[in-house]
């Protein structure tokens, strides 16, 4: 009860302080992305809540017949917006991700004869889903509400970190149920269900959990759920037989009988209901146990208020969103801006019950003590931009992220540092080791209360595994060799910037001879370039370049997401030197040039992985993260001017407040990440340093409420569609004679004034 | 480590005390009961040890083609004594049951090239297993070894209660391996293993997990395994293709690689090793998680002296076998006492972690706070004669017990105590709800540190659940109907006796209004009887009896694992009114000595289960339980002096000190605590109540030393094979004038004096 009186106090003092507030939640649009590639999810959350209670327009195998269902990809979120019917709502979803899983216990109402299968998007009423219409869809931060009108159901969401609370608004009928189907997941496989196990405690709660092997190999999540009024019947049923059953015949197992296991199962519950009744459901998970969850939704969630949770949800998430309080003349802008705040608040996500308790990566129970522990670490995507802002913006949870990571690392039976992580499992996404720069950066920024010694130990440890994706090779020859290792060259470039992370931190910590180590590992970058291309490349154990070779290409050309004509702008801990190497500023600028306006012909496009048409500008993809730095290179060549066009134009581009409103993944927040930053006027081109690049800011006003207490005002005068240029700018009244403000700049407050012109600033 | 001094003085105590003691362990057969039915294992294991440390002659499938492989049942416990090869030794064992599951992680070494498929019986050579003869094999408490002819390897087997100890003598080679094998197990079916994982810590330590879904449906057996030299080189084959593996592409996993997950695995480890060098391993399991597995090495058996721990475990067993000392002078008494002391001090089984926990029914961890947690409840056997046993030489354990079963009860979400459990399950086996027998024996005998009244409330609870196995209809017809519920007459009858302890019970504890609902349903073995026939007969839901109706048949006629000349017998809480219903005492009389006496036509014998032509006199099964109470049923029809010839005989005929020396199954004790009582010379004709019938001592002289300090002597004068007959019983130096003693006439301590003769004293 303490914990709750304490949340309760809080919520309180946050309704408070915000009354005087502009109410930022009407400017975020969860909807947007939903369409198309942009994988996020319209259902509630709060702020990097472990509940993310959404409605799954179709749940496809990631399987047919033995082979991957390209169909699949568009359900990395469960939801697609030009989907005509909802299959139900479930508990996990990933926002924004080119991979899947979760999609956990899928909740759904029906009425009439009980359907068990979930039937299809042509014939919907072959099975428990229903049609619906956008037109009675709300979807808020904390909230959702639709029209389930096969059934005439009206079914409203909203949720606490740990548990999602149903509401659904049944007619009458003497054939109302809830549908708790097991079996259904994204990302599922014919096998993917490893187990699932469902007590029925009461007439009023059920426990459980689900335990399956997909993208996370092995991953259980327990539940504790329980209804507003009782139910007058149950049952389940098991789609599997090859469990032996001779002892289970003491009772009849088919209707009313507690307790259910089995690989395949969906239960339901049969109500009487009145016309406009509601059945509220509260669902919470826990990554520990079922006594876990109980305890959550206990603690969580007492009692019944679904319009009071709601609003604890909003106030949470009117908290975070005030963080950055922006003026501007365009509702598009602050609707943008809102949304990918709210896109950039929900990932990663809490995992740890109220007590603290949490799953390690070697399935042992952990207590997480003075921290929060999260997961779902996409850090090849969120070491850009999306921890950087947390390290402004978000302090205290990036710390706290950065524990959970050590934490992984201490667990990790390989002794590395996680490299895509979530729910006590690596999946080994993507390349690199980018928690080091996560690390690097926090340590380099001051915001660093955890043990840095250690810390550097983990990222050392983790960037000499031999054994890892290519890195003996590269610590040998100072490249991987593409005929030993696949995307060789986007390798080589993404370990030589983490190592240079490292040897930051270890120069800042006095450990020289690993800055020694880890600043020549740096310089490998240089090991891949081709100086008759022109480009970054493919390079063979014997040392000479791949002779085949299109800088165009995307696939199987050394490089993964970007081809070369992206990825070879990859040095980012040392643009000047990567400037000079690849022919000189003139040179430099003419790439950067002809990538944003060169057709892409369709050949490649079709190729080109996560992104719509819509993603692409020339040849750059900002769809895909490796370029996400490259529109500021020009700050290096003499051309901030065109730097400052480039992220206007891309702003203005690439997002939009709809739900075609993301031109690519939004990759658990960097997408956001990168619209916030650039917003504001200014970019973490190189995450470990502690200098942001000047940009376009595209506010007129920004106020940043630091955790220190301290204010960080932008101010942006003239602000306009055409006044993209950047005349002077003043750091707390004095002109900033630099292309960059440093991490202090911000975090000591003050003031920062740019000017505004149509005309670039040459 | 604390613990750990703790536990050594204790050793050391025992010791030094013991050193006058006469060495039972020479008299203990393990082997005796591994040939044919009596379902018992040879290896080691510590007086209720969570280890059963034990090699495997076969592995067979319960299913072969989607049918039931009859030839699995004669590997309930992995051993059969006529097999010629051992496929390896695993950690988890049943002792006797009838039916199986466990056989948890089978290590096996070998030298050559690596083979991971465990082989045929008749090509041994085909897979790892190996040829082994009777001649190398020593069997004792806590002690096995055997020599693994075809690598010419020595294995030897010890085991603290949680870590099972393997010391391996190999030959000379630069190819020694050890297989771990996580697919192979007891009663396996193709989808048993549900998840297996697997984590190499570093080059000695091994930490995993074996989640079956088999007899206990939810189960998981973690570990944590350390080898005493670093392995080599490591590997697995995953033998399942269904898991997802995308992104597991970042390693080569094929050797060495330190994570293993998935549905079918096997892992190996390489040595080189010198001509007689020794390969240790520590296996340590858990309820609970690796790293509960890994602090029950820890603490248990620190150091690497495997003789160290083999004195160990033998003085426990030393310790507890010196409970009751017997003097004979027949060798093969000692042996047949000592060795069913041994199998009744095996089960039930510790069931948590050094630091008391363990996983609950509910699948949740919870910790023992001041008792022992036990598993394997096999009540339907056991309530009969073992746990009255354990209420006079192992109170605190039974008490231990107890609790384990309200705990049990408490975590049911059914809300009853244990049936038949193992391992956080409830399988279901058998019939009755026999907890409250052992409840009641225990509150009735004074062994009750336990609160009563919660007690009492779970047997009520149990008692009135309407859905279970007929229950319902037995609470409002007085009888289960057969044509609703089979094996009817079996259950009526079983019922009827657990309601008679539950009403005793209730009787202590003032509860008047549950004594007169529950010794009213006491009384429905009366519905039952068919005076027509003189048999307890299958009634249908109209009242009538079952026309087609063979009593000598078993299967079918409304019985279980008897038929109803045995079953008829089976009203153990008022055998006066049983005799008087069935005729009176000369007629009942005539029923009893015909069914020791006439043949049983051998198309019954082929229907009979669970025992050999050995488990039966003329028509009394003692293989199977129904009977074990009725060669006392002489004493009240005023024939005492056939109890006495006939449990003389069933001693004599039942019992050797060989590997065939039970006549059926041990059924986790019971048969052998039979043994116990009866060749003492009385026994618990019904539990709950506290007198034990009198019967005919096989020993000479038997000393009970009590927990309480005190000691109870049983002095047998004129003592021989053919003086069966009792005279007179002296007890306390006077004459003892009732068929029985009580519990208090025991646990008071004094002396029991039985005068002996060859001729009956009509």
């Amino acid at each position: 009860m303490t914990n709750r009186i304490i949340f309760l106090s809080i919520l309180c003092c946050i309704g408070t302080s915000l009354r005087a507030q502009e109410n930022v939640l009407s400017y975020v649009k969860p909807i947007t992305g939903t369409q198309r590639m942009g994988h996020t999810y319209p259902g509630p959350t709060v702020p990097f809540g472990a509940v993310q209670l959404s409605p799954e327009t179709d749940t496809l195998s990631y399987e047919m017949n033995g082979k991957y269902n390209k169909d699949v990809y568009k359900y990395c979120a469960g939801y697609q917006y030009e989907d005509k019917t909802i299959v139900g709502f479930s508990h996990t979803h990933f926002s924004g991700t080119g991979h899947s899983d979760l999609g956990d216990f899928l909740i759904m109402p029906t009425t009439g004869a009980l359907q068990l299968n979930p039937g299809t998007a042509d014939h919907p009423e072959s099975g428990y889903r229903s049609r619906f219409s956008h037109s009675t869809e709300v979807a808020e931060p904390a909230y959702y509400k639709v029209k389930l009108e096969d059934d005439n159901i009206l079914a409203e969401l909203t949720a606490s970190n740990r548990v999602g609370f149903h509401q659904y608004t049944f007619p009458a009928s003497d054939q109302s149920h809830i549908v708790l189907d097991l079996m259904s997941g994204i990302y599922n496989y014919p096998n993917k269900n490893v187990w699932t196990f469902v007590r029925v405690e009461n007439d009023t709660l059920i426990t459980g959990y689900r335990q399956t092997s997909g993208w996370a190999r092995t991953r259980t999540v327990y539940f504790a759920m329980t209804f507003s009024k009782p139910f007058k019947e149950y049952g389940h049923r098991n789609y599997t037989s090859d469990v032996y059953k001779g002892f289970y015949r003491k009772f009849d197992q088919t209707k009313n009988f507690p307790e259910m296991a089995g690989r395949q199962i969906r239960a339901y519950f049969d109500f009487n209901t009145t016309e406009g009744e509601k059945i509220k459901i509260k669902f919470a998970i826990s990554p520990v146990s079922t006594a876990g969850a109980l305890k959550n939704l206990q603690t969580e969630i007492p009692g019944w208020d679904f319009d009071q949770v709601k609003r604890e949800g909003q106030a949470l998430w009117t908290k975070e969103l005030n963080k950055i309080q922006i003026a501007s003349n365009s509702r598009e802008e602050k609707e943008n801006f809102y949304t990918a705040m709210y896109h950039a608040f929900v990932n990663p996500t809490t995992y740890m019950d109220v007590d603290g308790q949490y799953r390690g990566l070697d399935q042992n129970n952990y207590t997480a003590n003075g921290y929060t522990n999260y997961t779902t670490f996409s850090l090849w995507d969120t070491y850009r931009a999306l921890h950087p802002l947390f390290n402004v913006v978000q302090p205290g949870r990036n710390a706290d992220m950065v524990q959970s990571m050590l934490h992984h690392y201490e667990q990790s039976v390989q002794h590395m540092l996680p490299v895509w992580s979530h729910y006590a499992n690596e999946n080994w996404c993507m390349i690199g080791y980018h928690s080091v720069s996560v690390i690097a950066d926090a340590i380099m920024k001051g915001n660093a209360p955890f043990d840095v010694n250690k810390a550097l130990e983990a990222c050392v440890t983790t960037a000499r595994h031999r054994t890892y994706d290519g890195l003996g090779y590269y610590m040998d020859m100072g490249y991987v060799p593409e005929d030993k290792n696949g995307s060789s060259v986007s390798k080589t470039l993404e370990y030589a910037y983490d190592d240079w992370c490292i040897a930051q931190v270890a120069k800042k910590l006095g450990r020289t001879d690993l800055y020694d180590e880890f600043i020549k590992r740096a310089a490998n970058y240089k090991n891949v370039y081709d100086k008759a291309s022109g480009f970054m490349r493919p390079r063979l154990s014997d040392g000479t370049f791949k002779a085949a070779f299109d800088p165009l290409q995307t696939h199987d050309q050394g490089f993964i997401e970007g081809n070369a004509w992206n990825y070879s702008l990859y040095v980012p801990h040392n643009p000047d030197d990567m400037i000079a190497m690849m022919g000189g500023k003139k040179q430099f600028t003419q790439h950067l040039d002809s990538l944003f306006t060169m057709h892409l012909p369709d050949k490649y496009f079709a190729e080109t992985e996560d992104i719509t048409r819509d993603g692409i500008i020339g040849n750059y993809v900002h769809g895909n993260e490796p370029s996400h730095h490259v529109a500021y290179l020009y700050n290096w060549t003499g051309y901030p001017w065109k730097t400052q066009e480039r992220v206007r134009m891309i702003l203005k581009k690439m997002y939009h407040p709809g739900p075609d409103g993301l031109g690519g993944n939004d990759d658990c927040g960097q997408m956001s990440a990168w619209y916030i930053f650039s917003s504001l006027g200014f970019y973490p081109v190189c995450p470990g340093s502690d200098q942001y690049a000047l940009g376009s800011p595209a506010v007129d006003k920004a106020t940043l409420q630091l955790e220190n207490g301290k204010t960080f005002v932008i101010d942006v005068k003239n602000q306009g569609d055409k006044n993209v240029y950047v005349q002077k700018v003043l750091l707390n009244g004095k002109p900033l004679n630099r292309l960059y403000i440093t991490h202090s700049d911000i975090m000591e407050g003050g003031n920062m004034t740019f000017y505004m012109s149509s005309k670039p600033n040459k």
